[in-house]
């Protein structure tokens, strides 16, 4: 039961705000769990439904709340945030963001080049790629789909890496090759079937798709990416100057 | 009807996606038309279903084309390419991708601010704010909705202008102000009913969802702005140096 100050000089419905807010933040609403109805928090609170209204639809406005049509209000997963003016890692982020990362290696093999990865990688239809398929979770969560592709000739020991551990950025840097630049592309796209089971979402579901190609010091194109993130959990940022 | 060379060294799939490229890029194939059945590729090319099938297959890797489930493959819309690195207007980019741009004005008026908005402008909530919601056009077709907040002290001439003419950024340049930096959140999300309305798209279309904040040299946050994209009509593209 929440006792709220009716002199504080702090609006009621701030007052509601924040309480939830609280609640959310130290775990006693939990992601993904529905908030108790506007009933509920009217009684608990002791104050109009306007002034419960009010307090949700702030926390709506932040993100902290979502709602499903017809069926309530939900407490929103926590989103991973990714700087994206600089090159970091999916271990960079768990760390600087606190959550627990682990990867997941779906596929590891070589195929030959198709149309969209050779010309992105500036290397002949047919040649030889290796593909790494992941998929990324963030506090057990999965979060990201990856698609790699690394031409062969580049670096053959790739295959032997346990890329569980180990980047793909990395085991280029062991090849000998310095990372300059990647450049991506983004979009938000409706997940298709097999997407939408690998990141235990529905179908449509709205996605971040990104398509990024990694660049040598020397220009070089060393690695084309497809990487389908939850856009219910995963955001990215980036710094624009004029 | 297309005549295939069975002897000029080109795969006939790679022939076939090259004719149907063409027929996009020079317009025989209009933004949202359905591609012909396979059958009629089939018969037009003489050549296999299979091979048809994987020339389709690499533009829709492309995204030149896409597919609706239990439908058909269609024609994608042309997407308008923003570059986030450097702070760019609209109709920069309308100039540099050759696309006409136009500007709608939806709602030009001075409002209470609320939660988020006046966080993010680093002002008091209630303080008066400019909200102009603008929604964008390229070559007449809806693909942002704008909502752009900016503090009424900071300009108080904001209202006098025409913004289907004037960017918000110039306004405040006009008032004095030299505009730094901008720091832009992006999401995907699915469009609720009033947002597929504006942008003429299905309600749980993906968009995607920028939150921007533009900050002037001294550090004073100038303009908040949340920015609903098309997804199938919308990419921003990001440089990243390690």
């Amino acid at each position: 039961m929440a006792v709220l100050s009716k002199d504080n000089g702090v609006a009621l419905y701030a007052q509601v705000r924040e309480t939830l807010r609280n609640r959310i933040v130290n775990g006693s609403y939990q992601p993904g769990e529905r908030l108790p109805a506007e009933e509920a928090l009217t009684a608990e609170f002791g104050v109009s439904r306007m002034t419960v209204r009010q307090g949700i639809s702030d926390l709506l406005d932040e993100g902290l709340l979502y709602r499903k049509r017809g069926i309530g209000t939900f407490v929103a997963q926590r989103h991973v945030h990714r700087d994206h003016n600089r090159l970091t890692t999916f271990f960079d982020s768990a760390e600087s963001e606190s959550f627990e990362a682990r990867i997941a290696v779906l596929k590891q093999e070589v195929l030959l080049s198709r149309h969209l990865v050779a010309r992105s990688l500036n290397i002949l239809e047919g040649e030889p790629v290796f593909h790494i398929q992941t998929l990324r979770f963030a506090d057990g969560l999965p979060i990201t789909l990856h698609d790699e592709f690394i031409p062969y000739k580049l670096c053959p020991e790739m295959l032997d890496h346990d890329f569980t551990q180990v980047l793909s950025w990395e085991a280029l840097e062991r090849c000998g090759f310095r990372i300059k630049q990647a450049v991506q592309r983004v979009e938000a796209i409706a997940a298709d079937g097999q997407t939408a089971k690998l990141l235990e979402t529905e179908i449509g579901a709205p996605l971040l798709y990104k398509e990024r190609t990694v660049v040598a010091e020397d220009g070089t194109p060393l690695e084309f990416a497809l990487c389908y993130n939850r856009g219910d959990r995963y955001s990215l940022t980036t710094t624009l100057t004029r």
